[in-house]
């Protein structure tokens, strides 16, 4: 069963041309990522960040828009684990009007394991690879 | 002459890992495209929609993003038009920190001309293809 | 009883302190209000826009920060009445970490009716007031 | 003479009213005040923070909000330096389209000098004051 986080579009996630800027998406991509990191890892993302010491910054990231979100709207971000590398984590996201069968929002982002302190890339620790395989 | 923004790192444009929150860069993508029409397509951004009621929604983005920015750094964000197709317009984006020869980030959106008034896709109207030609 | 709204600090709400961005209280205030709307006033704040072309901007803000909030820290934003005049109201929030009994954030903003096809001011409709002054 | 930072309304920075989102006024202001200390006292706002590690968290907010502001609007922000006291600083913020007389946002905020390494109220340090002073 695919993790899905439930949003809703704000007043100020609009733009002048009365849809969703589009930058907000990858917003709503990264709190379904916060989320899914609370709800199917088991851990607060801000505690692999500051226990763990470990961030994933984005090195990759790509997405296609078939259809605009309105103000009212209430959207489904799904949040799927695509690949687990040596230090690189791929998520996947499927953006959904609530109800709706079809995604309005396909994308992925392609991040790395870094060491906080030193900011070099690190091999995912097994905590966290295991837990990421168990959602693959 | 390829076109650049200058643009500076704001305080609140930094995540709790210390460096840009990466949605923020679709942002500074967005801020120098509308820096790119007044400055090298002779048009207000503005005056797209609300006069000429045109809107240039993204239906398709891609970006690699090599190093993190932080804040204090001042940036140059590359803007240019890749592809001029019958109602699809490409616009490349490169993010230089100032004095660099690499860029950090490297992008591009694929964006389809709207009219505003039905929200059906249109063909891009001459005026403007004209001028994006120019600037291929 | 009064009303809360549950939010999570966001990743991405953070400044260069490590702490949040205090813009984002305002925009944690707008959503809470949001929220609001649909629990207490039994209409979505989008309808009141779009269905009644009744807007609500803000004229007055004033806003007490006894204490920074952090990434990880679950909040409380309560909404209160505090006023119905005429054509104007007055909204009270108070911002609660989970479990604390003092709020860290005391505010209010004075909002105005306005016909949003005129822009111009209006009195409350009835419909609206009776639903505000119930909250009270 | 009082500073100004001239800014510009983004596409991104609307509301589904089609005015500035009130809670981006707050980030002007954030970013009129970056551009005053380093044109008006000659030190980068990340240098307060990162090399002398002192922060300015707002404690005390206040604005009023006399006329909205729209898309492709060009803006001047104003700041002030309105109080200096032991280890608290008061901004002022006057918002301006461009050719306007009157002012259509009037605000100021309270900050208070911290030490960002233990997060204590500090004495607001001399080299501070007196590039303060010299702007009253």
């Amino acid at each position: 069963m695919t993790f899905r986080s439930q949003l809703k579009i704000r007043f100020g996630d609009i733009d002048r041309a009365g849809i969703v800027y589009y930058p907000r998406f990858m917003h709503y991509f990264h709190v379904a990522l916060e989320e899914f990191f609370i709800n199917e890892l088991n851990i607060e993302y801000h505690e692999v960040i500051e226990r763990f010491r470990i961030g994933l910054p984005t090195v990759h990231l790509e997405s296609d828009f078939s259809k605009p979100f309105s103000y009212g709207d209430d959207i489904e971000v799904e949040v799927l684990v695509q690949n687990v590398g040596n230090s690189s984590i791929t998520f996947g996201y499927r953006v959904f009007k609530q109800g709706d069968t079809e995604p309005r929002i396909v994308g992925h982002n392609v991040t790395v394991c870094l060491d906080m302190d030193t900011f070099k890339k690190i091999e995912i620790p097994d905590w966290l690879r295991q837990r990421l395989e168990k959602c693959q």
